[in-house]
């Protein structure tokens, strides 16, 4: 009897390698395949898509745990994370890619500032199937067992069914016990924003310093949008593209041909 | 006769506050409006829609030359200096929000990687009218004066028609002499991307590092977008939208809900 391969995937997060998300997100995708993880040596939050250019990589083999997976820390960013593990840390283009669990939820406009997104959009660039998967609670204690739950359900269908072309998954996840969580919905990005303060202080030496301090305000009152599902206790799942063209203006812009 | 007010423009960039692109940038606003700068202190290339968390931003007053604008340099990457700017640096919200004049085009898929296109999104988020200006030349000498004359027309027209709203506009200009641009052009981002390299090499200690050294890969044959647009000798303008979702796909992910 012939064995199938097993399907490779490729693990990565923002919050570093030794955070409990993607301890946790590791331990749930050995039981789907054969793993490989390369994720940065230090917390990364809020990069979005950032890449690094003007300094080098290391990509350093490491091990943590007593996993059957291959791992890698690097000092990258998250998309350099999968830019340079695809190049240098597989054999084989991965069945998919997988990024978090994020400490702290990455719903509405947060997806533009998510190292988690930034690394699973990246993958979908690269024709990957990918998922990034957050938890609405941002403590490293945080029990992740529900969670893996439904971690483990949202990628077993994509590795089944795949994804559509140039889309990756926004996946968050109410912190709740199991049995309060009441299902997955898909879900458009809620047009809501941050409400931008910066707490100014001054530094030991009277130089004046800002601290971001925002707050996020809830503006958009669909009941169609990732915040509602997680605000009604399902896990909210928004299909990202990266083809940011705003077709439905592209006749209204016309005019702007003719100057 | 009671004055209008004159219309408030907010510049930034990714190349530095003191890039010849920004220079160029400015002296050009200066015609249409009261002009405010917030700027990095440095190069922030590739930062796309990065933003500092869990460090303070400085924000110091700057006089670089002779121009009549308000200037402000940060450590931040582009989208901090819309951030902090708009709390910290204007006194109303600007009419326009301006990033660049980049040195290097942001066509295409790198629309996702530029720090000069995070910032504009970043004020189309806060709902003010924003474009990025690239320019296809890397060269700090370059000749910025046939890129200024599309910079003034398009930025005048937006001040004048506004944009739709969560929308900024990816304005690239091809390097050439005034007379040999065609004009300009509505296009859709190509669906192109890089190949990533990375040279490997080892550190005077002999530990290995990678640098990126990608190739950019022209796939998209599409005659509608802004690469063919740019080859063409035109300058190209991508409406640019901040809602990633993927609303095309959204049926077709039902059965996820039903695991």
């Amino acid at each position: 009897m012939i064995m199938a391969q097993k399907p490779l995937i490729f693990v990565t997060n923002d919050d570093g390698i030794t955070a409990p998300g993607i301890r946790a997100l590791i331990d749930t995708m050995n039981r789907l395949g054969d793993v490989v993880v390369v994720a940065p040596d230090r917390v990364h939050s809020g990069k979005g898509h950032a890449v690094t250019i003007h300094h080098p990589l290391y990509l350093d083999p490491i091990k943590i745990d007593n996993g059957p997976q291959k791992e890698f820390k690097t000092n990258g960013m998250p998309v350099d994370c999968v830019k340079l593990g695809l190049a240098h840390a597989v054999e084989r283009k991965p069945d998919l890619v997988v990024s978090g669990i994020n400490h702290g939820v990455n719903n509405s406009i947060n997806v533009l500032y998510s190292g988690t997104m930034g690394a699973a959009v990246e993958a979908s660039i690269e024709g990957i199937p990918s998922i990034g998967f957050s938890l609405d609670n941002y403590d490293w204690e945080a029990d992740l067992n529900p969670a893996k739950h439904y971690v483990l359900k949202i990628a077993r269908q994509v590795l089944k069914h795949g994804l559509p072309q140039g889309v990756s998954l926004n996946v968050n996840i109410p912190y709740l016990p199991f049995d309060k969580i009441k299902g997955i919905k898909i879900a458009r990005q809620a047009m809501d924003k941050w409400h931008e303060t910066y707490d100014k202080r001054t530094n030991p030496f009277g130089r004046d310093y800002y601290w971001l301090n925002g707050n996020f305000t809830y503006e958009d009152k669909g009941k169609d949008t990732d915040v509602y599902a997680l605000k009604n206790d399902y896990v909210s799942v928004v299909p990202v593209q990266f083809d940011l063209t705003a077709h439905s203006v592209l006749k209204d812009l016309k005019h702007l041909e003719n100057q």
